[in-house]
């Protein structure tokens, strides 16, 4: 089954929200096994809105709209949808009774022009709206549907879960199963190059993405029902796993922080972050994921040269000599934070993050990242060859946060190469 | 001039990402005066594309795409937009150079497939990419124009401002000016009773909108220029900020942490935070404002008992008697920042995000904050009502930095309220 998903609103073609219903909904669809081939945005205009719909069902047998379902006469998504469909409409005295309550439970008096929302399509399956006074609607007439939803997302979400969902199940013969591994370390198109001959799989398909700094690869099965969707998965989840190896971080995991707390957790071992150029963005993100508790204690902040001497004990010398932007210094970082925290990996992120520095003794997007256990020290230099802030702090992050899993991953022995401190005061 | 604009991306049907790319576009189009009444999504497909491609073309003179310029097969966007002009392609070796020299700088190998970006169409208008290696393109025929953009938010918007923009200037008639003044303490219904009159202005228009805790009232004007414009709107702002005087942390500033930054760096001073709950995020939060370097020097993240106490000197026995989630044990949290950093102002975070927690000794969304001067003290309980911890920790760091802000404001007098430290112990 083909759907298309329309999105009723001015406020969306101005720019002035953005339209998180199209994800939520074409995911949700997708689990299914609906394919959604189009998704398109109209404002409140009945000549639009109608031909959006016509052209909409030409392709498609089943149409989900959001949106234009309150009281003014700008909302007009159920009127424009029944006039398609030749229908009249009546006045359903039960959801009347219904908005009314709604506002008397608030203690607020309804405004007449509210009742419009109890306008019902002839023949319709009528979607209770348990978060507001808006219902749904469901009208079927010779083999197209259109499934009418309220706008705002804390509405529109429990309504497409507790009745269109049960609805739709009937119309979908397989299902879809998709496996995301994520990778970091690893350009797209190498990554893509290094399964190449999976790209043109049919089912499982195999598709890459990038997205900030990562790449995905997404697996993708369609089937009767889960298990056999596993079934088909398994085979080509193992050979990407033998072609990608420590490239990747994890599978259906959300991020880099997510996965590295799990790690760190199923190990036992904790982590803190010395951070300059980052801010406090690794902590956060770490941070970010619930459960976090069990695997950072602590964090410092050092963005000046004064509080990296006198709060985490990096040399003065060095960072008169090096700059605040060299290994040395990063390392001395990791190993600050180390002592004060008492976690087993001290990292420190420390570099150029732009858009511009004037003091700067190297290009803006050269960044240190050092993780130490205590004994060995690893650095990673960063050459974004960027300028911008906010790409050059996260792409940071996800390295420092990458690092420590590298060093998590080899745990309980070391991670290849690395140094002593004092190998490294030497190398400078 | 009316534009549609057309994502191209299998991953945005499939809901994988969130397309802001649009939202992004429309808004800075209605800026430029030029109408979009339409906006639609479709596959990495070619035949979709270019149906969707003719269908805009027969309502719009401009057309904008974005995604599907990468190097893989399934990136067709360039390729397909050609096809619908009739216009050749070809290698443009100054672009293929560029795109040779960015992996050089990464000191990566650029795989064969990268050459395909290089490939332009035949009398079109080259748009550099200062942050990946796709360049755009715009393509001028019979009087229509198709402007392709990368589908990376951080690759497309750029190239927006720097190309597209001056590029689309010529064809706008009239210009929009909007000023959004930024509000925080108070919610967007009680913001809007105070401003009532002003709502059903046509001439500048006044709108209010929510957005993650905050409210904002957005002043629009529509003129032939822009001094035209700044003369419609002055008067409705001076009345607005009479209105609603400290609520109000800026005008077209982007958010509470830069107007705070901008205050602190004016006034001289400076702050650190001493995060529980928050992880880092106040002062990840501080330093994405470029030049916080001058306000932020420290910041220490303690979200263990033990660090509060080893690492920030709070009181063994307030922990354990008042637990941490407490206004005393924020207080000396702050005092313990203010020393170490030398602040002017530290601040603490502390309370719980959830989404659970075992040892919870109050609701999850209950936090504390506090600012200290290292003289005063100024407590702030929040409680959210939410369990959602994203929601429950950016909201704690708004009003940690908003705390901040009011006292800043009043500096060098002090904020009214507050208390000395000695004072709040007895107060317990």
């Amino acid at each position: 089954m083909r759907c298309e998903l329309i999105s009723v609103g001015t406020e969306i073609l101005l720019g002035d929200i953005v339209n998180t219903n199209s994800q939520y909904l074409s995911k949700r669809l997708a689990d299914l096994g609906i394919s959604v081939l189009h998704q398109s945005t109209v404002g409140d205009n009945r000549e639009r809105l109608l031909k959006a719909i016509g052209e909409a069902f030409r392709e498609n047998d089943l149409i989900i709209l959001t949106g234009g379902l309150g009281p003014t006469p700008d909302d007009m998504t159920k009127e424009v949808c029944t006039e398609y469909f030749g229908l009249p409409m009546y006045t359903d005295e039960a959801v009347a009774d219904k908005i009314r309550g709604y506002f008397t439970r608030k203690g607020l008096e309804m405004p007449e022009s509210n009742l419009k929302q109890a306008l019902i399509p002839e023949g319709s399956i009528t979607l209770e709206n348990n978060n507001g006074t808006a219902p749904g609607s469901i009208i079927e007439r010779d083999g197209k549907i259109a499934v009418i939803l309220p706008g705002p997302p804390f509405e529109m979400k429990p309504m497409f879960e507790e009745s269109v969902v049960p609805y739709l199940r009937k119309f979908s013969e397989h299902i879809i199963l998709s496996k995301n591994v994520r990778t970091f370390g690893i350009g797209e198109s190498a990554m893509s190059e290094k399964v190449s001959h999976l790209l043109d799989n049919a089912n499982p398909s195999v598709a890459p993405y990038a997205k900030s700094g990562e790449a995905l690869l997404r697996v993708t099965a369609k089937a009767h029902n889960e298990e056999e969707a596993e079934r088909l998965i398994s085979p080509v989840l193992d050979e990407i796993k033998e072609l990608l190896g420590d490239f990747i971080y994890g599978i259906d995991v959300e991020s880099i922080e997510e996965a590295t707390v799990k790690l760190l957790r199923e190990k036992g071992l904790t982590v803190a972050f010395a951070e300059s150029c980052t801010g406090g963005y690794c902590s956060k993100r770490i941070t970010d994921v619930a459960g976090a508790s069990e695997v950072i204690h602590c964090g410092v902040v050092s963005y000046s040269n004064e509080i990296k001497n006198r709060v985490l004990g990096v040399s003065a010398e060095h960072l008169e000599k090096y700059t605040a932007v060299s290994g040395i210094v990063a390392a001395e970082m990791a190993k600050g934070i180390k002592d004060i925290s008492g976690a087993d990996f001290g990292v420190s992120v420390t570099g150029y993050a732009g858009p511009y520095y004037e003091g700067c003794t190297d290009e803006i997007g050269t960044i240190y990242i050092a993780v130490t256990d205590g004994e060995r020290v690893w650095i990673k230099k960063l050459s974004t060859g960027r300028t911008d802030r906010e790409y050059n702090r996260y792409v940071s992050a996800s390295n420092a946060i990458n690092e420590v899993r590298l060093c998590a991953a080899a745990y309980p022995d070391k991670r290849s190469e690395g140094m002593s401190l004092d190998e490294l005061i030497k190398a400078y």
